[in-house]
Parts: C-alpha cells; sequence; structure tokens
C-alpha cells in the first residue's frame, strides 16, 4: 500500500476532526505510518472506518484535546471551524499550551490570521493547511498540503502534517497564505470544470463525438487536469460523486467574496459560479460537479452520454 | 533534428501556402523528411528561409498550383483561404483535377463543408486540418492536426499530412468535423489563458508569491496546458508574442459566432472574448496573449513581474 511506503515514526499523538472523505484519508495515512491518531466525528459509520484501523475514537473534544499534541481539522466550512475552535468547550480551551491547531477548511484566507491571534494569546500555534487531491489521493496518503504558519508551528507539528500527505508545500511564515493560494487554485478548478462542460457541450450540439474530442483535448492546448479527470465521469453518464457541485457554489463563492473585499473583479469565476448556482437550482447540487453539463443540456436539448446501465436490456421478469 | 527523425518518401509534391511560423514549421518539416516542397507567401524573408532549406518558391499561385499534388493553406482567416480558393486565378480553377486542399486556418465548422462542395464540383478534394501546437512544435515537426474530409482525400494527401505534423488525427469523413474540434479546443484554450491571468493576478492581489503560486497550481487540480506554459511568460515579464492577444480576439470570436448559429450559450467564453478585448483595446494586441493579465493590473494597481533587462542597472554613459 501506498500508505505504507513512507514511515515515520513520530512520538507525538495527532488528533482528526472530521472523518468525510479527505479526514478519513488523513487519519487511516498517519495511521498506517504509524503514528498514535484519534478521531472525531459526529457519523459513527466515519468513526468504525478509522477504529478499525487501529484509532482511538473520542467521546467529545475535550478527551481528544487532552490527548493529542496537534489537531487536524478537516471540515467543510469556516463557520464549523470557528466553533470548534472557539465555541464552548472549543479547542482553543481544551488543547495543552504549545499545542498545535492545523486547519484544512477552504476558508477566506483573511479569517486563519485571525485564528492564529485568538490562538496565540491562549498559548497555542495554528498552521494554515488547505488540501488538494480529492478523496482518492488522500487515502492513498499523496494528498498535497498548502502550509503556512509561524516557524514554531511548524517545528512542533510540521512532522505530524507530513505523516498524512504526499507533499507539503511550505509557502511562508504566516497564517493565510496558505488559504491565498488554495483559493487561487480553487478558482482555477472552478473555472476548468464549467468551461470543459461548455465546451464539451459545444462539441457535442456542433456534431462531434464526445469520446473524439476528449483524446484530440487530452492531447492539445485546451486540455487542463480538471478536463482529463472530470470529462470521463460525463462520458461515462456517472454523476456520482466524487466532489459535489454544491462545493464550488461554496468555494467559488469565498473567492468571490474574498475578491469583493479587495475590490476585485473575477469576470471569470463569477460567470462559472453562477453556472454552479444554476446546476444546483436546478437540482442537480449533490450530484458530480461534472453535472454542470446538465444544465447547458437542458438548455439547448443535447443529448449527453448515458451509463451503460441504463441502457443495457432489461432481463425477463 | 527532431524533424529528421521521421523519414517518409513521398512521390508526391506539396504546396505551403502562408510561411508564417505555422507554415513555415510545416514546409520546413516536409522538406527534411524529404517531401518535394513549394512555398508562397507575401513576404519575401519569409519565403528566402524556406528556399534555403531546399523549397522551391512559387511566382504566384498559378505556378504553385501547377507544380503541387496537395496545397496545404496555412493562412489566418476564412477570408484569406476563400480568396486562395475560390478568388481570381484561385487554387480551384489551377489545380489538377484529383488534387487535394488541405485548409488548416481556424474557422466556423460550417464553412470546410461549403469549401468541399464547390471543390469536388471540379473534381477536387478538401481535407478540413486545424492544427494545433504552436510555432515551436510546428518546427519541431510536432505540430498536431485535426483532420476531418473523404476517404479519397486522405487516400490522395494523407502521407503530405502526415510529414508535416507529429500527430494526425483523423476525426471523420466530412470536412467540418476538424474545424469542430479545433474549436473545441480554442475556446478551452482561451478561456484557460484568461483565467490564468485573473487568477494569478487575484493571488498577487491577495499578497501571495507568483513564482510559488505558479510551482503550487502546477501540481495542483488548477492547473491547464496553458496555465503551464504562458504563467512563465508572466513571470519573466516577457511579452514577446509566441501567440498573441489578437489571435484570440479573433479566435473567441469564431467560436462565439459560430455558438450563435446554432443558439448555444457559452457564457464562459463570451466573458473570455471580453477581457480579449479590454486587453485588446487597452494597447496591447499584438502582445504575447498573456498579456490578459495587464487588464487585471490596470484595473487593480496590482505589480506584476517585470523583465530582469528592465531592472538591471544601466551602465554608465
Amino acid at each position: 500500500m501506498t500508505t505504507e511506503s513512507k514511515p515515520i515514526k513520530n512520538p507525538l499523538t495527532l488528533g482528526v476532526i472530521g472523518l468525510g472523505s479527505m479526514g478519513r484519508g488523513a487519519a487511516l495515512t498517519a495511521l498506517a505510518r504509524g503514528v498514535t491518531t484519534w478521531g472525531l466525528d459526529l457519523d459513527p459509520a466515519a468513526c468504525d472506518k478509522v477504529a478499525q484501523a487501529g484509532g482511538r475514537i473520542a467521546a467529545d473534544l475535550a478527551e481528544l484535546a487532552k490527548a493529542c499534541d496537534a489537531v487536524l481539522v478537516l471540515v467543510v466550512t469556516a463557520t464549523q471551524t470557528e466553533e470548534l475552535l472557539f465555541g464552548e468547550q472549543g479547542l482553543a480551551s481544551q488543547l495543552k499550551p504549545g499545542s498545535v491547531v492545523i486547519c484544512s477548511a477552504t476558508v477566506d484566507p483573511t479569517l486563519p490570521p485571525l485564528w492564529e491571534a485568538r490562538l496565540a494569546a491562549r498559548g497555542l500555534w495554528l498552521i494554515d493547511a488547505p488540501v488538494s487531491g480529492g478523496a482518492v489521493k488522500a487515502a492513498a496518503g499523496e494528498m498535497t498540503v498548502m502550509a503556512s504558519g509561524k516557524p514554531e508551528a511548524f517545528a512542533a507539528a510540521g512532522g505530524l502534517l507530513e505523516a498524512v500527505a504526499g507533499k507539503v508545500y511550505r509557502l511562508g511564515d504566516q497564517a493565510g497564505v496558505g488559504s491565498t493560494v488554495k483559493m487561487v487554485n480553487q478558482h482555477l478548478a472552478g473555472v476548468h470544470i464549467a468551461a470543459a462542460c461548455e465546451a464539451l457541450a459545444l462539441g457535442i450540439r456542433a456534431g462531434a463525438d464526445p469520446a473524439q474530442l476528449y483524446e484530440v483535448i487530452c492531447n492539445s492546448a485546451g486540455s487542463s487536469w480538471m478536463f482529463a479527470n472530470r470529462v470521463p465521469h460525463i462520458l461515462a453518464g456517472d454523476y456520482q460523486p466524487l466532489s459535489t457541485v454544491n462545493i464550488f457554489v461554496k468555494d467559488l463563492g469565498i473567492v468571490l467574496d474574498a475578491a469583493r473585499k479587495l475590490a476585485f473583479p473575477l469576470p471569470l469565476a463569477a460567470a462559472a459560479h453562477q453556472l454552479y448556482l444554476g446546476t444546483a437550482g436546478a437540482g442537480h447540487g449533490a450530484e458530480d460537479d461534472s453535472a454542470v453539463i446538465k444544465l447547458y443540456a437542458a438548455l439547448t436539448g443535447i443529448d449527453l452520454p448515458v451509463a451503460a446501465s441504463a441502457t443495457a436490456p432489461k432481463a425477463s421478469p
């Protein structure tokens, strides 16, 4: 297993809060690399998977905070992160001095510096550490981390961060830089998925074969990481979510809100956000983000590829 | 040389009309691969380079048409192509019956089928064959061709087309499919360059280091072929054109016009086109297409990287 190919002996104990696809991958990777790991999630099924791999499951935040030297907070939103850090019985009031909070939700880059200051007042460190790579890479220990924070924070918990990831970019000595780089990545990822849907839909309307388009574009200057990754979902007619439309409603919303504060115009990201909103509004918010092409299909009547299972002849009753 | 690594013996004679960066690369590649090649261009300097490599230079269309079995028309616009094909003394009235015209300008995909029919009435064949890869790949014999046309056209001139390219995709038996696939590629390429400029400019405004952004994004899900290829121009402060802003004013214009005929909405391509128009309107139309970032700089006051030569201390007089 890839997760076992990079053994790291670490005497410190890691907590992971949020055992969804990314957090579970991080926890299982740390366990496979020999790190004592505690997990916490509202979903018992998510906890079970980590427990089965040798993880300890905390009854509550206080138990996790007491046991851990660093806590990776891998929830979805800034609001969830703030509640876990500064809510009643939050980590800020429970962790031992010198402990490190590693915040990985995609958030407005102006927030982590505020959190860093509030934690510092308690003698705690912050690493601003958004992640990239998706569920498959997280499970394989190949997640990319875009990290920034004070040197003391990295000295204390940099090893634990390395233990959950494939690649840790250390981007600066202040919280916020990591989230800024993640914001730029999400801008591009969001625009590229929507562009892939728009261009593929146009090609279908104009009479080209979508599988042929995929092959040619993947080997041409019009390719993107997202085009290569997402168009196969469309060709297979499979919109089971790996990452949902709603995630980009949220993430491009963060990008646009942050840019608005900076009085910075983003015509492309704004147009892409409208497409995710339209797709969500049409009822596809919980589907794979490649379902943006369904908005073009609804507007123009093009036929999209359908799943093989949807076209297979039915067995006699 | 890469162009000599794929020797093709071809008894047929090729004509190349338009000896700009792409056409010159095609002509030199054909010559290096042993194909008897004639060139024609209004610019004597462009002709000289082909002549020095062993090419024959035609005095006019009539001389070229008389000498060649297939003619590659590598001009910029549909209007130029139509003038060469059907204007007074055009190829349609000069070529020997059974000859093949290979049209490679990026054009509205509805045009090549019309040209195919008009040429067929004269006993001539058409291959709809837009190209991709840029000047560097063309010179190295690594140009990609998105080709469609009748089997008889490929039987007569497919070998000559292979002789100028690195990869020929044969996309169908009707003219128009090649141009449709090229249109989809140009849609994506145009949106991706503009998105790269918008996202990089946002990152700079938010305080990230542009070189660091480049490295992280190239290894993340936000990457695109264009991001990886064009951002180095911005980091170097070098807007010497490899492909100009004006090319995408034209090409996204073709995409939008073709989609309008199909009543097909393209919100992302339309927003990107406005950015190229704005950049051209601000006086940067003849610069490298990465100069779209100058529009964001003008709007927001961000500092872009400057060329090393622009910052070097001046020698004493």
